[in-house]
């Protein structure tokens, strides 16, 4: 095996100049670390003018233990292979790969440092007026192009076959569907809401529906997925949007990154219940939030179902009566799936800002029932809704801070 | 490339000596060529005394159309895993693998010659107590070992990147989901049934659910399917059955592969409605084809959930709200399925002796349409079933000949 960690700045730079021609002859090129994942090493490499790129390496192994949890770095292609797939069908809206070195497990990038993390943006209620509008967009378009409507079968297989990802699957497989649902040594649950997690692991009608939303996981290879679409992977300003870290990508079901995203948001809705703050502010935030999610859900539905009408290639799946039932399972799923990720993230492992902030353990628990509450609800009875303005009512009408 | 067709008996006695050691030094080997499908070249390879091996070699393009229709070699090494793992979780009911030459692209195996096909069977009328059963149980096997209630995610993933079956999944995604349902010039038509073939083609109703089987055939690997189960790869006698060719095996939607078996029983149900013989022999053997499918389904059926229940590997799915849902589904779908077989069947490109040994195209008419009309309310109307008996209540009650 030929792989190796970049151990000082001027192998880092050595690389970065072998493999763009951004940078001036006389660039004077600075190396910072700016990783702050679990999992990867990333590098800001800027020139003296402004210039700069971003190298992400990935490790055999994960960052933050070390060589003890192993994990393939498979990943990386398949994080430069999705950017670039994300790059052809919407180039604003994901980082440009500039060259991916599968020797040295390296993606050279562009710098989306103009944009900043979304999930610090909403904590600290920030309003982007354009992220629905793009986030929808993005799934639209990056769903679309790499389904059965578009892709012929020969296509499609292969994708499926050359985004077979089953490190990066499995943990999704335990963390979303497997550990919350009963008492995992991985979960960690706030001595407060202890009483409301024990209920969930008793309830049997809601572990049959995330049952049915695993096995979807497991074996719905519909499009290929960006897999691990939390507001981190999302960084934004008042113009524009940048979907970032792909290296989950696998083949499964559409709904599974559209209420990734959506869940996310509604953490944070649920955060706001008890951040700091002005409760005029929470609470307006809280609507915007709202507004954002159904844009976000308007957008997707008539950028997918137009893409199928002056795109699809597939006769038999292209007929109305099934892009409309198509939509409806989508939109039913994704419901299912925000709210595996607001459970997950409420009592698993992996906690989010938007709630670990609240630094009074009550008043967090009083978000995270919030939370699963919300959650709950939409895994149990996803079916009952139709539309997203119905969903948005019902949370608004339940969970209102005024 | 270092294919080579075998072009002489003694190219082949000598493979077949240099890859078994059934045969005695005195052997006396005879090679007969047994192949009757479009495809392949097969071969018996015999000695004086009665023993035998079968060879089955797969060439680069369609045996009857010649090197203008090039076909995958890959589909041989596939039926060679598929036989061997029908051949690990129920070894009676396939036949044993010798020995796969990946170079040569052949397959030496078990000669099944004390069973006959079983389309020939059932249009002599023959009954065979254990078939149902025999059939049952060879679903439940291979579906259960191969799915997601009993591989791990990695095994599950390596297993559909590895029976990827991109040119024979085509044949059937075209002469299953899109040919029967509009005007092809692949179709062949009875003149006699062009009006309910027209018919057809504007159900609006019909194309929505058949949309739903395809979309589930194209993107659901529930399991390692045979995926080409009509009676033709079905070989049996009074106490035996063999299930042979699994040339299309991919991983798919289970129901496919029942749903493909049970519509070919009921294509030969339709046959009887105009076959020559006596009608209560007719009627008798249509009863008898009706209990064989429910045996079917019930082995089927019992042997899959207690299979979940005592080797179920899967927590989260081997809940018995999950599994009941789950089996419920299968059956559902595989009465869609059944129908999309009748229907390809009848007015596709593949016809079955069932209907085509009805000489007089007025009385194979009256078959070919029974089968539609069975076929479009069993696709159409799938999820008013509950069990199998109230299917073949309906069926009896509306299609008798006595």
């Amino acid at each position: 095996m030929n792989f190796k960690k970049f151990e000082t700045d001027e192998e880092l730079v050595g690389f970065v100049l072998q493999h763009t021609d951004l940078f001036a002859a006389d660039a004077e090129l600075v190396v910072s670390e700016i990783g702050d994942g679990n999992i990867n090493f990333v590098y800001r490499v800027s020139d003296q003018h402004g210039l700069s790129v971003i190298v992400k390496q990935a490790l055999p192994y994960v960052r933050i233990i070390g060589e003890g949890w192993p994990l393939s770095q498979d990943r990386i292609r398949i994080e430069a292979e999705a950017l670039q797939i994300a790059g052809k069908y919407c180039p604003d809206l994901a980082p440009e790969v500039y060259r991916f070195d599968q020797q040295l497990c390296a993606i050279v990038m562009e710098d989306i440092g103009s944009h900043e993390n979304l999930r610090h943006l909403l904590i600290e209620r920030r309003e982007l007026p354009l992220l629905g509008n793009h986030l929808g967009r993005f799934l639209a378009q990056t769903a679309f192009y790499t389904s059965d409507f578009y892709l012929d079968s020969y296509e499609k297989k292969d994708q499926v076959s050359g985004f077979t990802n089953p490190d990066l699957c499995k943990i999704t497989e335990d963390l979303f569907f497997l550990d919350p649902y009963c008492d995992h040594e991985r979960n960690s649950i706030n001595d407060h809401i202890r009483i409301e997690a024990e209920a969930l692991w008793t309830d049997s009608a809601l572990k049959f529906e995330v049952a049915k939303l695993k096995a979807k996981f497991l074996g719905q290879p519909q499009a290929l997925l960006h897999a691990d679409l939390h507001s981190g992977s999302v960084f934004a300003n008042a113009i524009g949007t940048k979907v970032i870290d792909p290296e989950f990508a696998f083949c499964g079901p559409i709904a599974f990154d559209v209420g990734s995203i959506i869940g996310n948001l509604l953490l944070n809705y649920a955060g706001q219940s008890a951040l700091e703050g002005d409760v005029l502010q929470r609470s307006a935030y809280q609507k915007w939030l709202l507004e954002t999610i159904k844009t976000l859900w308007a957008t997707f539905e008539i950028q997918f179902t137009t893409l199928i009408e002056e795109q699809g290639c597939e006769p038999t799946l292209s007929q109305t009566e099934y892009v409309d039932w198509f939509m409806a399972e989508i939109f039913t799923d994704s419901l299912g799936y925000a709210g595996t990720e607001m459970i997950r993230r409420s009592i698993g492992l992996s906690h989010v800002a938007d709630l670990e902030s609240i630094e009074n353990a009550e008043a967090r628990a009083g978000a995270e029932r919030l939370s699963l509450e919300v959650a709950q609800h939409l895994i149990k009875y996803r079916s009952s809704f139709t539309d997203m303005a119905s969903v948005c009512d019902w949370i608004s009408s339940n969970y209102k801070l005024l």
